[in-house]
């Protein structure tokens, strides 16, 4: 053996399901090539990052040894695997890969900031292969609710790694490549050190469904609607969306898309070739004219999110369309974790408008893109590796699938965000621990998840902010009294005065038995007065507000 | 017929699950006398309700009609009955009726506010009745997850009326009584005018399950785990912490109960002759000194809230218990919509620290205390009522209800909060809206959910808080530069100089540019000045905060 080694890093993807990067070394400790496996996002939340907009890894480190990075692979265009490469791009400056379709959606992320085309290089597949640095990279088709999913064979001098991607074991996706077990067997023939394995679904106990089994139970309440048909899925499952449109089509209706996610992936489906026979679809403007038990909307929002179709459509009139007493409106897509809500008010105001709306509850009008526990064992058993590396879930799905490999008889490593683990011995080891973080794309500024930024902004949320201001003259006396004014606070409490007047009488009394070594001292001007609001406060109304106090001297 | 009526008007309940709240009156119209059906509260979330304690209905309609209640009956203890009675108690001013059991949690929260004991009265069961006004009404006993939940029968003038409260039809619930439905059969026999109905459940295709059927499960489970055993459920489900004890006792191990709300209620439980059997509990200082290996605990925050014991246990030391690696930890219960985050973020700490989290995937350790659809339908043929009113449940429960209800020939009325509906005639008519809201506990305070409070929150969350100062003299000249406090936004920006620097520049060039009409007036200054940092602050960091202007004159 060299004194080189295979190093993986996870950044992100490997502690929560979302913002996948992945980092894979080989070199001397400490000079190791490196390539990268993904740039995904995550979406924020009002709990934890408020008026946040985008979450990915943050890249800190791999901006620090940029020379070091040959490429960016891409294994699918879902957001969580791709979302980032826009924003994340200048600062690594590697070319980034991808296959067609996959390709199609990372070039118009990366045009939003203006680069051009070439950036991203169009990659065959298996047996093909790229060359980066010490890395010989082949991407391996599997299946996955996206369209040219793919697993990566990476090559290194001291063996063979595959890094699964997001995948199923799906025979009949009915778009794009089915999982080919022979291949995989084949491909993994002369000895995989370590599988880099998806997690996501590693707690469901039953074999995953077929993309195919859901298009006769759609068929079936398409059928059976006796007035307008609206349903909504994944914008990127493009097999699913034109499962429903096929469903509508049958039915005799005509097809119309919603949303721009939606048209948009339909649209890179088609000009990469992926989608061959999708039906014709119309335009809002004319199927406005069609009577509605003629028309089928595909729609994009099916998280709930605000903004979307299904939301907007919930809420009234969106691109001339109103859903009315009797139509139907169909979840083709389950509700991840967090958006229940979202989810849940949306069908609340479709039952205030009288529209029935059918969700997966039944089990029939969705299937998982992801593999089930017993699929994890079946690849395991198909590539053979010497070590299971667990990628893509929360803690808890990471350790499941380590028992998993286990109970097989297999090495599994547990490696969460920032564990650089070295793959080159018998067994995998700790090399090193990166800081692994969360940047948060915040308007256009990216900002670290620890600046405190989010912080404060959570905290004004809770706790409403007061704002004090306080005038000093050039003798460092008070010159008229000090105001308050509140945000996101009740107008009186306890005593029923106003309670500005309670706090600024409190702040004057303050003031006015100051002396001056606090007159003179704008930090102790500044706690005696946070510390006065929040003690009137609480004491008012209960609460301690977040407090700003603004000393202003004309001196 | 008399030109008297009877009224049932939701305040709380119809429309959510929480917060219930339901009114019945008899009388002339505009003159009936009012009984109140529980004080319920709902809880706060990040996204729509930060920082507020507790929601419940909006009772202004009640106050102003104050002189026209007779009564307020509680149903059972759960929060969403009973939470709000401490809150309201004082703008009532009625006496309350409920039965020993909630009586004494409702004695629990009067008591926080300083009232005695004799505000809330005992009453007995069914045939046992009060007299309230025109109004005659007894507990009728029904299963439900607490102890003593009961429907209630209402006679009036015009015939029976039968709320029920929340409910399931179990036979054996183990703790409390059963579900009887000769009783019920026979109090119903007379007829029924309206019966008010449970809907949360209506949706769940299946007749519900007993809670006796939870018991062999816990008891294998808890029998084969191999060290410390943490079982957590609803507090108030009495019947789940005794069978949890019970198993634990079975197995060999010593019960010790953590959370105060789990011991309030097994307390109470005891004091009421409720719960006669439960095995010795020992301290938690008591438990510190017994092997793992014989310990159970049962544990508060089976919903992820932070501070219960569930969610300190996942972080770390709690009342001197720690949790290791091969501890079990079970969720008796299931994930209310919108807990599944910090139910999940607990389970993930648990996993990073080796301990095994069993859940209710598998449907065999809870049982849900609602009755499903085939359970409605069964309640419905026993009471034979002339007309079904769903309530506690969204929109898209009631609306399910009455689908089911007039599937099986029956009429239904959906009733939202704030519609008050006539039940006197044949057909039930809508007899009059009221504003129907919510009021929020926020610190010591009840605000109104309309009063932009909390709007004002939600918005410095997302978009940050930017606070002016302008300073003016005597002749109403800017005295210095205008000076800016940044709250929850980045300090710099696309052009890399600090945020605060670039708008305090811009704001420096309006006053610069601003003539006597502006200066000397504080609202065109305010206006003046927020537009130019929302608008300076999106060109700089792609946001545009909430802004506070402060204008302080020398003059």
């Amino acid at each position: 053996m060299s004194n080189e080694r295979i190093i993986y890093l996870p950044l992100g993807g490997a502690g929560e399901i979302g913002m996948n990067c992945y980092v894979y070394g080989y070199g001397k400790p400490g000079e190791e090539r490196l390539i990268v496996v993904d740039l995904g996002v995550a979406f924020p939340d009002m709990d934890t990052t408020p008026g946040v907009d985008i979450i990915f890894a943050d890249i800190a480190w791999l901006v620090e040894n940029r020379a070091r990075i040959e490429a960016v692979f891409i294994t699918h265009a879902h957001e969580d695997h791709v979302g980032a490469v826009g924003h994340c791009f200048e600062r690594l400056g590697a070319p980034i890969y991808a296959r067609a379709f996959t390709a199609n959606i990372a070039r118009g992320k990366l045009a939003e900031y203006g680069y051009s085309e070439d950036t991203v290089r169009t990659a065959s597949k298996w047996p093909e292969t790229i060359k980066a640095g010490p890395f010989t990279v082949g991407f391996l088709p599997i299946s996955h609710s996206i369209p040219e999913s793919s697993g990566l064979v990476i090559d290194t001098p001291q063996g063979r790694l595959i890094h699964t991607g997001d995948f199923k074991l799906d025979a009949q996706p009915l778009v794009g490549e089915a999982f080919d077990p022979d291949l995989w067997a084949e491909v993994s023939a002369p000895g995989v050190r370590a599988l880099i394995c998806d997690s996501t679904n590693v707690f469901s106990p039953n074999p995953g469904r077929s993309e195919v089994e859901v298009g006769p139970e759609i068929e079936k309440l398409v059928a059976s609607a006796p007035q307008l048909v609206v349903a909504t899925t994944f914008a990127s499952n493009v097999a699913r969306v034109k499962t429903l449109a096929d469903a509508g089509s049958k039915a005799g209706r005509s097809i119309c898309l919603l949303g721009r996610a939606m048209r948009r992936m339909i649209e890179a489906a088609i000009e990469t070739g992926v989608l061959t026979d999708f039906p014709r679809v119309v335009s809002t403007e004319d199927a406005a004219a069609i009577p509605r038990e003629n028309l089928m909307l595909i729609v994009t929002g099916s998280q709930g999110e605000r903004r979307a179709a299904s939301a907007q459509l919930s809420r009234g009139k969106y691109n001339g369309m109103e859903l009315k007493e009797g139509d139907l409106f169909l979840f083709s897509s389950k509700t991840i974790p967090g958006n229940e809500k979202d989810v849940i008010r949306i069908i609340n105001n479709f039952s205030e408008r009288g529209v029935d709306v059918v969700d997966d509850s039944s089990g029939k009008y969705h299937v998982s893109g992801h593999a089930n526990g017993p699929d994890l064992a079946r690849l395991h058993e198909i590539v053979q590796p010497q070590i299971v590396v667990p990628m893509h879930g929360e803690h808890r799905h990471l350790r499941e699938h380590v028992k998993l490999a286990k109970s097989k008889g297999r090495a599994g490593v547990l490696a969460v965000n920032g564990m650089m683990i070295d793959l080159s011995g018998n067994e995998p080891t700790v090399a090193q621990w990166i800081d692994a973080g969360r940047t948060y794309l915040d308007g256009s500024v990216q900002i670290g998840a620890m600046d405190g930024i989010v912080r404060d902004r959570i905290r004004m949320a809770l706790n409403g902010h007061v704002v004090v201001t306080v005038i000093l003259d050039e003798d460092d006396e008070p010159l008229g009294e000090p105001w308050c004014e509140l945000k996101g606070l009740p107008e009186t409490g306890r005593s029923h005065a106003p309670l500005v007047e309670v706090l600024e009488e409190d702040l004057s009394q303050f003031l006015g038995r100051a002396g001056d070594k606090t007159l003179t001292d704008d930090d102790k001007i500044e706690e005696g007065m946070r510390r006065i609001v929040r003690n009137t406060a609480q004491n008012e109304i209960g609460k301690k507000p977040e407090v700003t106090v603004v000393v202003s001297r004309l001196s």
